[in-house]
């Protein structure tokens, strides 16, 4: 009988899970299947049929055997903090949930690299580094597990001056699919460069969990800046914007965060956080270096915005007026959902050249206008990338629908020939 | 007969390359196939068996699909400036010479990027931007072609403030070794950043030729700084030089170029270009940015330098006085030559964790005297790399045989585990 084998094979497949991670490293409980199968996007929930918790990469790579030997489907799953489903087990398998390696290994201050593991996210591992005058720099906003960032190649705010995930990667140990365990750039090794062999550590940053299961990363780190400034401008149009973060960038200025809220976002973070920031379109700023290095940024780039007719412009250098405003921006996703009550926000992510940009947002907002969509926009406008945050009532077929057009529209080549639309429309239905 | 047969297909096989890029686009001259077969260093030459000159992509896919049927090695050649052999055609076959393929393609001035053919070399392009604003400043010293920097992975002094070309190219246009033309990042693309898809470019980036032959680069431009400052300061021990490098690095000091020039390097500097530093441990420097930021940088660094016994602080504004200095650097590798006449120089590549960095160059400099070689060591410091330009006799098989086994011990792992050693043997014997 077809069914009493598949029976036994489960059950062989569990107890070889079981004796690899111990009782309590296997769950089927139903909330824990649920809780790996779905990330913080609009996305439904596609549990996994098991989870596992491995607690170091021998483990990972046994576990990776096993499921190899019955070819059964592995997702890798760090904090479930993503945005574009791709936790979702849209085969079923096994989610290898890697909260339990949670070691940050091999400090060395002097060469300004550390060594972590799944379960150390982006904020434990700069409480870590508080006192050593080193920070890691790479900011997508939620505190993300560092090798789940390295997988996604997240970015975020900072990316414009500290570059990506891709430029501060220095090694990774991978466990592939058939349990191999290797290390991109060669077992210990840490090279600030090297140009020996492939290029292994790209190709695995940014695969998305579809090459192998990162089980440890290397990073670059930091000094921390002798001074931090942020500042906050309005603009009289996206243009206008634009234009000041193109003439900041040729000015040379080495500016750490450059990034855009249409007039929806900064009315709803507004809202959301209870600032009061005119309804228009808005740069939020930060400057880092020296005393003297950031009062010159700073002052090259009043100039700039206000030739450019930007207003308020609104400059704070302590820490807590910095972190508001930094929270404010991280919680745009919130504040967008926060614009209907019981509606979800879905991510885009579009990339195009700087000089496209005002005239894609300027069509974009067109679009959303025309077709009764809510979609806030914020960009990370110094690398020519922005979101715009679909607020979707999940229950409502129609205008997930007319989501799901807008969204091709926004992504389709022989309009925005240029494009690099990003997010993950597999999982999405 | 087989050697008739033979005959028949390798005439079939040349008809077929004129029909394609004419008569004089096809060469089996002795001359040529001798220039196509050896590069700047001491490997000796390899000549492929004939040279073809392609004047676009659609010749190359062309020209590689031939190859492809009879199985024919190919042998990408750009500028011939490599200084590791990569260039000789070991298994004989067609070298595919670029030089005809010069285009400077869509500058785009706001986004900061240009796409070049492979035979616009480094200092063409530059020379093409001058009155721009803006400049590539990935500087391997040769003025080598900008695809074979992309296929090489090619740094150079600039590399720890504007990266290496791993940084810098956004897109690529690539023919596979059975003639597919693919871009790496999408026809038409320049991203300044993405995540969408596996990250090709890097995997190309580096790959050596052996992926594919590289038609057409995307660069990544930056703003000329409003001042460069150069710098030269002499130290007393490799450790206080190195030491100096850490505290600039900690300090944030964004610096451009930090070179380290051990005793034997400045003092072949020295006679070749008729400058007269002090034969010590040596940095050459350079600063960019504002006139105030560059005045901050100089100060924080004579300050460091001078507290590790740094002497001889001297630098220089003037066009003349940098450019006089940076030749003597990128002369290197033909003054270590003029150190012993007859000799030919032969690349190490070594990078390690900057803390590694003093032990391993006073371990290297104390193998070279024990073992009576010439290997004077040149170092972009900043980044850990340094060079140890073997000067060794090709006609004295003995002393070729000892280099051979130096650079194996330079290599070896157990004794420093963390290196990476770039240079190619495999072209070496």
């Amino acid at each position: 009988n077809c069914d009493l084998l598949k029976a036994a094979v489960v059950d062989s497949v569990l107890s070889a899970f079981r004796s690899i991670c111990g009782e309590d490293g296997v769950s089927m409980g139903g909330a824990v299947r649920e809780q790996h199968g779905r990330d913080e996007s609009v996305h439904r929930c596609r549990p996994p049929d098991v989870v596992v918790f491995p607690r170091c990469v021998e483990e990972v790579s046994a576990l990776a055997k096993v499921c190899h030997k019955h070819r059964l489907p592995i997702i890798p799953f760090g904090t479930g903090t993503g945005l574009e489903g791709g936790v979702g087990a849209v085969k079923g398998g096994v989610s290898f949930s890697l909260r339990n390696m949670e070691q940050i290994l091999d400090l060395h201050q002097e060469d300004f690299d550390v060594t972590v593991e799944p379960g150390v996210t982006r904020k434990t591992l700069n409480a870590y580094l508080r006192d050593t005058g080193l920070w890691f720099p790479v900011d997508p906003g939620a505190d993300a597990s560092l090798c789940g960032m390295a997988a996604t190649s997240a970015s975020g705010t900072n990316a414009v001056r500290y570059g990506t995930m891709r430029e501060n990667v220095v090694n990774l140990e991978v466990v592939l699919a058939d349990g191999t365990i290797i290390h991109t750039a060669g077992k210990g090794r840490r090279p600030r460069k090297t140009s020996a062999g492939y290029n292994l550590t790209n190709l695995f940053v940014g695969s998305e969990g579809t090459l192998g299961i990162i089980t440890k990363t290397t990073l670059r780190l930091y000094g921390i800046p002798e001074a931090m400034v942020s500042a906050v401008c309005s603009f009289p149009s996206v243009q206008a914007a634009v234009d000041s973060t193109v003439q900041i960038l040729q000015a040379g200025v080495p500016i750490a965060r450059i990034e855009f809220l249409d007039d929806v976002m900064i009315d709803a973070c507004n809202k959301f956080s209870s600032l009061s920031y005119p309804v228009t379109p808005t740069l939020f700023l930060e400057f880092h270096g020296s005393e003297r290095s950031v009062e010159e940024q700073v002052s090259t780039t009043a100039d700039i915005t206000q030739s450019n007719g930007g207003a308020d412009f609104q400059w704070a250098q302590d820490v807590e007026t910095r972190n508001q405003l930094w929270k404010a921006r991280h919680d745009a996703w919130y504040a967008a959902q926060a614009l209907r009550p019981g509606c979800k926000a879905y991510a885009t992510d579009v990339c195009v050249p700087l000089s496209r940009l005002p005239q894609i947002i300027v069509e974009t907002k067109k679009d959303l206008i025309e077709n009764k969509l809510t979609g806030p926009i914020a960009g990370h406008v110094g690398d020519g990338n922005f979101h715009c945050l679909m607020v979707v009532d999940p229950n409502d077929p129609e205008e997930l629908h007319s989501v799901h057009l807008f969204s091709e529209r926004l992504a389709r080549p022989e309009l925005l020939d240029e494009h690099q639309l990003q997010f993950v429309l597999s999982a999405y239905e």
